[in-house]
């Protein structure tokens, strides 16, 4: 069985909540521990969705599609290089924004400001020590991630503080799902409504299963983290005006316009 | 005048409390909103302590003191390369213990898994585009981290994810403590009680109002994000059954013990 979880705010007071059509049930709990619904109904068009869900870890693949790793390579001017091993990587909790809301191109930022459109895996049980074959089973859900990113500071820089994790750098949502198999969806990104890449989701040079089996071996990941897995293909640059749309079949569709550092 | 928060478990409740001498005076609330004390007195020796604040963004600045760069970039056989400008990085929350936890050295780690005293800022206060100036009002108090490491996986991968983000690999504590003048701090390691390395804290490449100014300058830093600011130093290997101790002057020692992984 397939669920739709959100995080939203409404009438001045946060809450997760179930999304059933065009409404949102709300609910006591979280989807990370008991929950109760109320017996409320909400618009879901009346509320304001937040991110899904603000993980203790953050953890994030970097370089985990074939094409995408040989493209980033030439932007950056470095020989492309194919990752061997699983070794996931981390974003900043301060970049993240939900659904909706805008992403800020800091004013120093130059052209090479592009979105990557991910799958993103959210955690409901406690991860250690996991093979692959036990490692979907500690996922309670899947969301969308926008990895936007500077290109250039990505070259010029010793970390990614700037080039991947300025605020507002993370939109992530609109909604976890629940009940879904990664490998029956299809990645499609659009830029000012106009199609500019589809992929594969799965089509990963490591998939989940070893991402999170390879990480579990040092690390504990733990309900309510996410980890983001990649994108693919060539990005095109965005600016001020533009609305980028991720769009993963059986999630949904991650939308955000891009603004001007003010 | 100078405060000294930690945060600590006692009859199976988590608080917040001031520790006063040898008592800690337990709070309702939090250093980082409104508080009340309670009438209580505790032991200190009677309350396990926890790692004092469990930040939303966890920023740590990498290469930050000129003998440590030098030494490291040998030890990884790399040329030695200072860096030219105040760029942050990240930890991640998994791999933070407590002061008096063990230090877990996986089965596979190799024999150089080594520790790194540093100091850290707590922040109280939303910065963003605050000048170094102003860099200081943030910071609500000061504690000490051990940012352990394994040098052959920092050589090897193409990430932090084990080398320095391994469960257990970010001692942080035992507390931190207001009103104290970072130019004033000495950093004391010690291994097995043995003395290996003496430092002034200040003599840093970029000091932590630098840090601070240029990372608000992309990012937001929030009330209980933590900053760690590098270390001094040619570090020793540490092997199970080491007791590791990094004191800081104004602030305490922060002691952990190596043990093997089963």
């Amino acid at each position: 069985m397939s669920m739709t979880w959100c995080r939203f705010e409404a009438a001045g007071k946060t809450a997760y909540g179930i999304v059933e059509g065009e409404t949102v049930v709300p609910v006591q709990g979280s989807p990370f521990g008991d929950y109760e619904k109320s017996a409320e109904r909400l618009a879901l068009s009346a509320v304001k969705l937040l991110v899904p869900v603000v993980p203790n870890t953050f953890f994030c693949a970097g370089l985990n599609y074939a094409q995408h790793v040989t493209e980033v390579a030439h932007k950056v001017g470095l020989p492309p290089s194919l990752p061997t091993r699983a070794e996931v990587g981390y974003r900043a909790n301060n970049a993240l924004i939900a659904h909706g809301e805008n992403i800020v191109k800091p004013a120093d930022a130059t052209e090479l400001f592009q979105y990557e459109g991910e799958l993103v895996a959210v955690f409901g049980k406690k991860a250690r020590h996991v093979t692959p074959e036990q490692a979907l089973d500690c996922v309670l859900g899947w969301t969308i991630g926008n990895d936007v990113s500077e290109r250039s500071w990505q070259k010029s820089d010793r970390t990614f503080f700037r080039s991947k994790n300025s605020d507002t750098f993370k939109p992530m949502g609109p909604w976890f799902v629940t009940g879904l198999d990664y490998r029956q969806m299809r990645t499609i990104i659009r830029l000012n409504g106009r199609q500019v890449d589809s992929f594969e989701t799965a089509k990963m040079i490591f998939n989940p299963e070893t991402f999170i089996s390879e990480t579990s071996r040092y690390c504990t990941i733990s309900p309510g983290d996410v980890m983001w897995f990649g994108t693919e293909g060539v990005q095109e640059n965005m600016k001020p005006g533009d609305v980028v749309e991720i769009e993963i079949t059986g999630i949904g569709v991650l939308r955000n316009q891009v603004v001007a550092e003010a």
